[in-house]
């Protein structure tokens, strides 16, 4: 038997013990699964070297194993550079001296990240560990030198290939195939005990409804997403986001013509380029997920992220593309600019300004779905509105989708129907939720935008101060990594209070990035939250994280009832053999378990 | 008698007769006050064009009214130019295609200001209404034509006469005659009934507590703005900004060395040269108010608004006035943008990471107030925190002041003590009101942005949609003019809650541009908050609505009594005595009321 110490040892380690444990009695299940920290699935989860081709592979340098698994790419220099080539669909490497706060956007889009200094708790090793991306960090044999870099003899430009290996930190020339992650057996075997738990968990919320059940979904915008997502055990996509579909061309092009449009008829007629491209890409990813829930959501990102020219010769290069004069280009870019692109002209409020864009994309997912439909393929698709603030958003959106969606049943002879329902991401949708559940049939819990909203953060921000509050203990956590039982907490339960208040069982989830983080994770279910969707990696530890939610919740349960006063504690008596039962069953493994530890510890 | 028809007829006559008919005993006070639309006094209280004066005016353009009020002056091209003529003596208006942040010095000094472009949403617009200036927006026959501009025929340079009227968007050539605004006895009687009304008004809040009264305080940030506040009838300041007091030189250049510190010891150097002006500042303004209380916030935006360069020359010039490296000038003012700057570095934030900055600031008011203290002047002074989302900002911000607070109090011989309270302007503060309360002496709500980030509406963005909105009635109402009842005003009631379960009576107010809109005072009541404050010219207005809030409160209290059950009605009978003798002090004279217009109807 392996040793017991809670601690350093590695993921694979802690399961296979725990999974061992329970085959040899001396623990349950419920034991087994607390006994691993969610977060060591991480480093089980990560994209390795092929060992055959690394053999043949040439190693050029190495620096410190920063962040386990492997990574390959195209080289960029700069965290703009990451996001735009990734936007292209290409795969990027990001190489620098050192990263700050500023680049976390293009090392969230990294294949893996490689600097020439900084060590083991650097900005880039923290944030990649973080991220679950590779990382090599302090690698002093790479040489930036004017727009190029420079490893031993060879020279690198931007768009040329290398591979890193984080959990060596070796650098390699050129593409090394990258495996990516499975999950082993003893692995898949503790996770189906954790989906146990959750699927047979029921709690009661503050609100007092009753919530069975606590699924994990992942967020997946392409066909490649769903099948990690599949892979790693989601339930269902989660959040499918629409914006990364238009970012292909020939959409792109047809879609910035729509964004400089001047009339509704322009602005159709070049949608209706779009309309069969994104069919396909719907149909791909809804057939993926062979009949699990799919939620996508409708167009959310300013226009102006589609359309940007930052020096002149992008706006001519543009302008060339798109076959408009430079000077009108200008001024439509100049219109589209905002001063708070994140408070601005987005989500569903360009489906009011402008309803032929969501009208599109519904039609695109109706038809889509009505292909599956006579195809025999099972498929399971809602439709979620964005930025919601208002009701009446949800009415106008929702009657114009449901003209559409019959205008397509009638074409394809379909009797399609889909459940509509909305994010909640601004205080006032929250705050509204009453409202909003008469016209919605399901709440997301948008947890990034509500957060900033509710602290008034920017996230794309609040680097300048966020270290200073959190070494000057005025904020316990970082709110983007854990969510804020205080602030947007608050908010998520009046959204549960006033949205069951009409629809009893109004089913909520979260599709923020704190959907994969373990702590906000146990809040969504102390919330009564149906479900967390989270990044197809971050899956499996969401499936821990969930079941740990509901064990512990169970246990405060019984210490708080054991610990009620004599009168209450007679009724509670009443239930109580089935309890009894179960911690009867739980008793013995559980005293062993305590004593193994200290017995083998002597052994070391 | 005038005739009694509510509507179009001017506010000078309707307050004339509404002030007659009380001495002549056909209406009571309260029924006078519910007879004259408040917004009716915002004509009464601006400058006006002489209309004798008008008739021979020559118009050469109109544009979208704006912001109300007739102005006349020099016509200016740059925000500079308006504060250096100003300077000079001269009156300027102050002419441009559109205005930015930048431009808010020379708009504050411009007795009018007019733009050839932007709509009644536009920042010329917004700034020009809270600021009291007659503006005049959108009137596109302005053409700028290489340093002057063209309008029909007549061609202008900087120094030439204009006139506008904000009222009716009309431009005219030259001087036309501008009377300044002033209160008219009977609008002076008028008003100090109102105040009555407000002063001796008591409502319970939704939570439970009771409320007695209801100030109007003004916002005002200079001296002139404390001697408007005080004719008009502000209470008190309620908001005194410190930002403008960095704008005026030397005092810019100081902070902006300051702001491109790379040091604590440069910046306190920096800071320290700012000191003793900023205490000549508040030393004014409090010294102005005569002992009424003057609430000063403490720094609240960006630092990047006080140092931008928007072009190379720009730059350059900013390098040789602040004596510093070009290129490191240029790296600094690249690291101050924000992508969303209403979510970014700023209020106190800018404590945390530089607590200097507020510590100087609070010095500056302790030693103005120590010197009016030991002159035997009045002062009764408030410390407001901005920007405030947890209980530890305040904490921390609170013991450092208190600190800077004992220093100045043992170097003066003085035993200063300050209110310290906090603004509720992001949903996290209302939500945490509570431990708010522990920490601060007062809240003040800064609508504004606590609507900006409960709707997630930029206030400088949202022109792009809020028409459609409006127009396809998906809101009722423009949430940056009337406060919305279930989003930031829902947030209020929480703040109200919670705040007063710690501290019962909290004081509360309201700060934001909604505490000059009638239907936002009313609310604002309603919540139980002790008082409003507004741009001065916007204080009779606010006097008035707080007491028709006050009555038709009263008047729907009575109406609910009345209309409730047998039962309760009973309890309510034992205290109608009271109640009743009102009425029939009412009856007669609201009989006589109701009768009278009808009867005159047929002689117009």
């Amino acid at each position: 038997m392996l040793q017991c110490r809670n601690g350093k040892r590695t993921g694979a380690a802690a399961v296979k013990m725990a999974v061992d444990m329970v085959a040899e009695k001396l623990i349950t299940k419920e034991e087994a699964l607390l006994r691993v920290e969610p977060a060591q699935l991480n480093q089980l989860l990560l994209p390795q070297l092929d060992p055959a081709a690394v053999k043949k592979a040439t190693e050029i340098a190495s620096g410190l194993n920063a962040s386990p698994g492997a990574g390959c790419g195209q080289i960029v220099f700069t965290a703009d550079d990451a996001v735009a080539w990734t936007k292209e669909g290409k795969k990027v490497l990001l190489v620098r001296k050192e990263t700050s706060p500023d680049d976390i956007a293009g090392m969230a889009v990294a294949q893996g990240i490689l600097t020439s200094t900084g060590g083991r708790t650097s900005h880039a090793a923290v944030v990649a560990r973080g991220m679950g991306t590779a990382c090599v960090c302090g690698c002093s044999a790479v040489k930036f030198n004017g727009g190029k870099v420079v490893i031993g003899d060879r020279v690198y430009k931007e768009g040329d290939f290398l591979t890193i290996d984080g959990s060596t930190g070796k650098v390699y020339d050129g593409v090394v195939p990258v495996a990516p992650a499975t999950l082993s057996k003893d692995l898949e075997k503790f996770l189906g005990w954790a989906d146990e738990i959750r699927k047979g968990s029921v709690r009661t919320t503050a609100s007092g409804k009753k919530v069975a059940g606590f699924e994990v979904r992942a967020n997946g915008d392409t066909p490649q997403n769903a099948k990690d997502a599949f892979r790693f055990g989601a339930a269902g996509i989660g959040l499918c986001r629409t914006e990364h579909m238009f970012f292909d061309e020939p959409k792109l092009t047809s879609f910035q013509k729509m964004i400089i449009s001047d009339t509704t008829e322009e602005r159709k007629e070049n949608l209706k380029a779009i309309l069969p491209l994104q069919e396909k890409d719907f149909y791909d990813i809804i057939k993926t997920m062979e009949g699990r829930p799919v939620t996508i959501r409708l167009l959310d990102p300013p226009l102006n992220e589609f359309i940007q020219a930052h020096s002149d010769a992008e706006l001519k290069a543009l302008a060339k593309k798109l076959n408009v004069d430079r000077n009108k280009l200008a001024e439509k870019v100049a219109a589209l600019n905002e001063h708070n692109p994140m408070l601005g002209h987005r989500g569903c409020r360009l489906a009011i300004t402008y309803p032929e864009i969501y009208e599109t994309q519904v039609e695109a997912i109706a038809l889509a779905t009505a292909r599956l439909d006579r195809e025999g393929v099972k498929h399971n698709v809602q439709i979620m509105i964005p930025n919601v603030v208002s009701a009446n958003e949800v009415k106008q959106i929702r009657e114009q989708a449901l003209a559409v969606i019959e205008k397509v049943n009638k074409a394809k002879g379909t009797k399609l129907k889909f459940e509509i329902g909305t994010m909640v991401e601004f205080p006032r949708a929250a705050l509204t939720a009453d409202k909003l559940a008469e016209y919605a049939d399901f709440f997301s819990f948008g947890t990034n935008d509500l957060s900033q909203t509710t602290f008034g953060f920017s996230r794309d921000d609040y680097s300048k101060f966020i270290d200073s509050y959190l070494k000057q203990n005025i904020l316990a956590e970082d709110p983007f990594t854990t969510l804020d039982e205080d602030g947007p907490g608050a908010l998520m339960g009046i959204a549960e209070e006033k949205g069951r208040s009409v629809k009893s069982d109004l089913h909520l989830g979260i599709c923020g990035e704190h959907g994969g983080d373990p702590a906000s994770i146990a809040l969504c279910y102390k919330l009564g939250l149906n479900y967390v969707s989270c990044s197809p990696f971050r899956v499996p530890l969401a499936r821990l994280a969930g079941a740990q939610a509901v064990i512990k919740a169970a246990k405060a349960g019984k210490a708080a009832k054991s610990g009620a006063k004599k009168a209450p504690a007679k009724k509670a008596a009443a239930k109580k053999p089935a309890a009894k039962k179960a911690v009867a069953k739980k008793a013995p493994a559980k005293k062993a378990a305590a004593k193994k530890p200290a017995a083998k510890k002597g052994k070391k």
